[in-house]
């Protein structure tokens, strides 16, 4: 694990994505409709999501523990594909591009678990950072 | 949480997939030839890999704890890409596809974050479900 | 923690309540019409109550691990007062008694840091097991 | 989750209460004299409250993580009702009122839990905070 | 991780120890005594060794989770050393050597957790396995 | 739990070492080769280890919660011995011995549960604190 002991804290923001994957427009009905057996599929995958940011570190052998002071979640539909946009930030000497990945995974994952009953082929693509900003290196993706 | 109580433990595996895409041949040699300075990136992604599968009813509201009975990884480099395949198997009354998606998700963000410092444009691509056997319906995909 | 190796399995339930009681009826519509800035008050506590009742062996030293195999929760409101109501049910050795009454108050905690910042009077009151059923005795309260 | 990146840190401090109601004598006298066949409840309990404390970020999806920077508990026997105090205190950009009531529900859970062989009737009650300091508004209640 | 899907159930023991050295008498008597100041060192170290029997899987990539039905801590007093045995049981299809030993390394940390203000120089010995019954082949030590 | 709300950061740092003797140099010599069949015991050890070190204060009640800024493991061999050190850094209130022995004893478990299939006779010795800097005083041992 990275000696970070003399780094200065700065704000630092990390946004990631995933993209989950549909396999019909019955399925996002559903969701809209909040008629998904499971529940309401935006709200606890969010929930899911807030507590798996806050988790990264337990599952990383490598990743610092962090105070995470910030996190919202986005949720947008394109068709088959929902588009999951999570932002996270704190004030701290390392960043929070691991802890914005992982929770855009868990949130797809966790909407994976509550369609699977009602959707045989939903597919998760393309966890990727999409900005950072606060470290040696701002990034940012269009 | 789905009521399970009456259903009959069988046999179930599930394997999935992610894909791990680095930016350079680089980064593929220097994981090839173990000089990744944060460490031995197969074996600790392994190791993430394998307690990820155990916590992912932790992560997940709607999942049922079950008791994971094996877990293998085997890694494939394909040029740029690192295709990750996770076997997942029980004796229980519900299946691991959420447990060896959610292990496939852990092992390549575990990647992600051991390769961060070397290579700055790694991304997480397709994270599926291969295979599945055991419950009402086997799937198998190409 | 009590020797239960050699006892039988049986089908276990528990239903445990806890009361949140509000300050104003401006909180109730809030909830009402997801109009809390913190998000779906019912949603996410559901969410966190299922992961509490998951994690109960996790934080409390005595309490068997055991196979959470159905759990679901239901909201009434009486005026001021928000009844949590949570069904638990497992197929093992022992009950699920204080998994039921564990997943109340974490559904309690949850709503009570939800609505903090609209409402400083909220109380959390008479969490308590309704009825139980599968063990030795089965317990029935009004 | 609230953005609390440009707050400053106080010390900040929550006493929370809550109060376990046995049903008979024969229990608090079992209690006082170290005989309850699960072991020493109050020192149990107070083991897990300390443990409960630090993992609310962990079930409470909207709760920041914060350094716990002390804790202690008290207890009070007042005829059939066991007095749970807890108080939290952190120096940092956001109190403790959640922790501090998180710990006094785990305490009162654990002595239910231990309770539970000798005395079938064991309630909990009136979870709340008493008084906390060091943010917006200090709160101090009779 | 082994695959043990195809194991039969058996009821499984095993006992580990460890041992910790203090380094006065008074250290010994203060635990006697109850004086230590945070708190009673036995029974607090008992609950945090029933909670690390429990999350060994969480730790340990390789264990299978699984489910303990039985935990017993002993201390014994031996001049400066206390010997701390931990017996762990369940009926499961495989072992439970490990989360003895690693109940008894928590058992044993916390105690040194808890001495640290009044003693320098408390150690840790020898953590290991004492007897086991149950698998393939039973073990019995001196 | 002390009160620490008042103390001064400072940086702290810890070395522990816990020794696994196993019983023949046949071991030492599949450790060596990576011939271990549940795969690599340093790497996989040393990731438990990280993991370890992060979650102490989840397993002992009265430990704070505090940043890891650095973990590092080295292992050695003498006959039929292997030696773990490991190295914590924080800048915080309170030091990391407590983590770095934690940390350890899990590397010392993981190794006995990853050569527990091929080496029925190891044996984990002499968990200690080698030395300690940043608190009111330096420790150094031998």
């Amino acid at each position: 694990m990275v000696d970070i002991t003399q780094k200065q804290a700065t704000q630092r923001t990390a946004i990631a994505q995933a993209v989950v994957k549909v396999s019909s427009m019955v399925t996002i009905d559903a969701i809209k409709k909040d008629a998904v057996p499971k529940g309401d599929v935006f709200s606890m995958s969010r929930a899911a999501g807030f507590l798996g940011v806050k988790k990264t570190a337990d599952l990383l052998p490598d990743c610092h523990p962090l105070p995470v002071e910030h996190c919202s979640i986005e949720y947008e539909i394109d068709e088959l594909d929902i588009i999951i946009k999570i932002l996270v930030k704190t004030f701290y000497k390392t960043g929070v591009e691991v802890e914005a990945m992982h929770g855009a995974s868990v949130v797809a994952l966790n909407m994976y678990d509550m369609l699977k009953p009602i959707d045989k082929g939903v597919e998760i693509h393309n966890i990727k950072l999409l900005t950072k900003t606060g470290g040696k290196s701002d990034i940012k993706r269009a």
